[in-house]
């Protein structure tokens, strides 16, 4: 009955996770078309300000959306031994947090370049208060999972809290990305069904379906 | 030891289910004190379509997040039977949804009002396709678990997909909201840092903490 249970969850799961992968691509094929495209370009040492903040999203996308939904998965993607998987998801979290400290400073740069204020918009806020949970998390899951000196009992305990904690974050994450594109989007102004407003609308759908498939995938392959 | 885990994880699961309904109910007020006193007020017949859209986000947060949040803790907050902890579930889950065709109705009146197109921001795709997927998880969940006819095995198999389905969608649900709450709050054009645009902010933020308590409470309790 056990292995009957397994093999029904697991397979689905697995699909998932493949469609979480699609998602992820499109979204940042979409992303691009959109900044590279519609809009003036990525640079961030550039003297126009609107390429400096076209940085913003693209590397928060890249970073803290794509390459940690890649790590919440890395347990099912990665076919190599326990350590090497616990590795990769540490890396891919931490490559995120470098790719989010150079996007959130092209959001600051371009405030200052355009003299506009910092952090009035609940997406800044929550954008904010999500990246410093984030790292809270990864320091917390380093110290617990990775130095050797945690019990095995304590690693145990908090693995729910790690977990759940974890896809909170995650879910914030994508929260966060979908008010700015949102914020953008009203700001801008572009006439109704106009090509870009159809193209952020899509790119919004396929981050979101992102966020979603990685979760199921994972929380799926765990009941397995 | 299975006790000892029992009795670690449930404690803080509980104590996150009280801070889910603080949560909840500050929103609430805030939303109040921002449709009531900021705004003009909630009037679905009213001549007034600002009195006319503002019943929009009041039953949209009112029923599918709050109500459809109480639901999905009903388990753990409702002392008594699990036939009636079921039923409970169900209920919440069936006023959420006629609050939601209310305040959908209350959006596509107001456009068409203010002869305003429909449907044009990914805040009304993703809130349209995440009250169609809200349905259809209801549909499913009465026929998999209410009818008799359906095979305890198959009610097992299916319950993490109808858990982590759940769960996606009440996170969706949350993304809705605060997409459409930034779609207002950025085309209102209010002042930085207005009493207005603080009120609105922190309206999302509790929101967001809502979601959250709501998903980890209920989570974490499964491990108990």
């Amino acid at each position: 009955m056990d292995t009957v249970v397994t093999y029904q969850y697991y397979r689905p799961a697995s699909r998932l996770t493949v469609f979480a992968h699609i998602f992820g691509v499109i979204a940042m094929i979409l992303m691009l078309v959109w900044l590279l495209h519609y809009r003036e370009g990525v640079d961030l040492d550039s003297y126009d300000p609107n390429k400096i903040f076209n940085v913003h999203p693209l590397l928060m996308f890249l970073g803290v959306i794509f390459l940690s939904g890649e790590a919440l998965m890395a347990y099912k993607t990665v076919r190599a031994e326990r350590k090497v998987k616990k590795s990769v998801h540490l890396l891919l979290h931490l490559g995120a947090i470098v790719l989010g400290i150079v996007g959130i400073h092209a959001a600051f740069k371009y405030h200052d370049r355009r003299y506009l204020r910092n952090m009035y918009s609940f997406h800044s806020w929550i954008g904010i208060g999500t990246f410093c949970l984030y790292i809270l998390q990864w320091v917390i899951g380093l110290c617990m999972y990775m130095l050797p000196y945690t019990r095995i009992e304590t690693r145990a305990v908090n693995l729910p809290w790690h977990i759940s904690g974890g896809r909170a974050i995650f879910y914030m994450t994508i929260v966060a990305a979908l008010t700015g594109l949102m914020q953008k989007s009203a700001l801008m102004q572009l006439p109704f069904f106009s090509g870009e407003l159809i193209l952020i609308n899509f790119l919004a759908i396929f981050i979101l379906l992102f966020g979603v498939t990685v979760d199921i995938s994972v929380a799926l392959a765990r009941y397995a």
